[in-house]
């Protein structure tokens, strides 16, 4: 990466894309919601596809300038592996979830609804947990295994597991500690209860951390392609 | 570019392409609106599918002619990058304006309607002119950054990015000044009043304005990879 | 292409694709209009999915060989442009005719159905006819435009194109001669009546050759990228 | 491969590989029928783009470690070819058929259901049974044509064409005797009866039995491109 991408650079890309990230998750649970004449799959069909849609522009926006991290615990995995400096954990992470609450504030605004106001969705449990630690432990994992084997197509790799974590997990995939927090400010289709927001996170860094383990192993560094 | 893609081939291609657009726009509204049994959510799904799908068959057919661009925004962005000689600018947005009406009277006349009869769908207001600041803004980041870091991809990126907004924005995203003109003309699924296309055409010029500065400081195009 | 590839292998090529065209496009529309519970929207998005997915699928496994016709059209249409030696038209065609019914009686034998009972399916009228011209002239521009600029991405071009297209056309876009007679032969979702195919062959033969005419000029042969 | 691709590694992406395509298919059925309030149609499509984006992303992230088999008949098709150590196929197998029940387990965990529960989904009959020889068929026709001509695009294909089989097969395209068996033990959407899972299983050795000496004649390995 040449010397003109700074770090001033590097994190507006991570707030401009986690924002739109979380703009397109609430603002399509939104316009889901209202449209689907209560058929709650037509709806979670709709905000699945409109989010891996967003994915794959959003990733291919801003990988090559910040790594189109958008999420604490990627970024976390990615300072581990050394890939990116110990340093810029801190500012990438703070960055994210500021973008994360703008994101959300913009799309309420989109939609005429109040900046900010609290889930009431529960979204708590055992089984919710365990999906959120599946989840989150796929999602390092495609990023761990197509970036060092077939870099071009981490964009679409990750778009596309996430596409189907929405609907093969119980908690339709939050997988990253920003967009939790954030989706606790709204009291929409994608909302989670403030209160349970950090049963999630937890589950997020320990499924970020195992596959940051395990897959380490399997595609250690020094094999390349 | 060779020099026998002459001038005339590149309007002949802003002007299929457009028209194109609309027509897939346009009647796939109309389609969806008509089977959907008064589900709105699986209109838009219809609707923004065919359209992603749509763009992806249109950029990759004419992107290597004309640019692609099928948009009166992203025309003055790209002359204004310098990427477009400014004397084509104003013959461009008149094909695209021309090949947009046409697109139009080529959907009605395939769904046995009048060549031209204006909308009375009212979309007004400051969301959804928020809406169309954000849709634009978006549109143009992303052609900016896919194009100037890897522009193979940039085609999948546009008609991705333009699935999702269909979902995130209020207004469904429009973004387009010579679509916003053109979606006057059609009393169906996927009109606009005539009266209410100058607000949403003053926001996307804006939100194209503040984008094109924005992503041109942080990708500037000395910076290749 | 090697030696190897002889016309019996591309003949094979062309059977088999066309063969599983038709398995995917009728048996997809049965198990739709099965499973919708008379929403036609939902079983059309299916059938258009289904068929776009299956398109990709397809011309990646036997566009190396044969080219991937699957289409009369589209085999007269690179006869015409000298891509395909004049004397392989005639058996290319015959073997797609040959093909698309024997993939409709495949479908026919997966879903417990006679293996042919002529559709009551009337697809007829300026309206539909105008789609089927308009269908096929987008096919044929989509093909000779990116086969001659990016020829890497025709396959998902054609697939996008085509699943747009059942939208945004009135007529679903049959856009083939040998789609639209076997097509005849199946009383279910994609069916036609026997007595309306030769107005739609005939609309398509014009709007291939329409394509044909204009694209070669837009994409000279000898512009090579 | 380099030799730090030991047999470990390759039998981990197996077992991981089958596990979380398992948990897509019936973790995406279970969301989805709870969710769709009766429409078959909408809760197919949720499970059908689910398991084709989940194969996209799986397919990506083992297939330079392992081959992405994930299915029993993949494997010994590949050993046929010679593509494959001999005797490595029944350590993949055995690997394969555990990640299976291993993945309805998590996805069962994530749905607060028991780890396992016998289907009475009854899967019989001729149809069905020539659905699976069809299925089958395709799948190892595709991997087969595409693995010899354009590899870098077999992960899309093989997921496209799945998608596409989810729909216009009558048995929804089980294509895989690992995924058979697993399946057996859920008695979700997914699921297939105990008792029905042998038919499958035969069918699908037959199909794939064909397809391999029919593409290996089309593509003999010599034939490079």
């Amino acid at each position: 990466m040449s010397s003109e991408n700074t770090l001033r650079k590097r994190l507006v890309a991570e707030f401009l894309g986690t924002a739109f990230l979380l703009a397109v998750v609430v603002g399509s649970g939104i316009m889901a919601q209202t449209l689907s004449a209560g058929n709650a799959a037509v709806a979670l069909l709709a905000n699945a596809l409109a989010t891996g849609a967003g994915l794959i522009a959003l990733i291919l926006m801003f990988g090559n300038l910040s790594g189109a991290h958008f999420n604490p615990v990627v970024t976390l995995s990615e300072a581990w592996q050394k890939n990116l400096p110990a340093q810029l954990a801190l500012p990438y992470i703070a960055v994210q979830i500021v973008g994360a609450f703008a994101g959300v504030a913009a799309a309420h605004g989109m939609f005429d609804l109040p900046v900010f106001f609290a889930s009431t969705h529960a979204r708590t449990g055992l089984s919710q947990w365990w999906s959120e630690f599946i989840a989150t432990f796929g999602l390092i994992a495609v990023i761990i295994s197509t970036s060092r084997t077939r870099p071009a197509t981490t964009p679409f790799a990750v778009a596309a597991y996430i596409t189907a974590a929405y609907w093969f997990t119980s908690s339709t995939s939050f997988a990253n500690p920003a967009v939790s927090l954030a989706r606790a400010m709204t009291d929409t289709f994608a909302g989670i209860r403030p209160i349970d927001a950090p049963g999630f996170i937890a589950m997020q860094l320990l499924g970020a951390a195992c596959a940051t383990v395990l897959f380490n192993w399997l595609y250690p560094k020094s094999s390349s392609h």
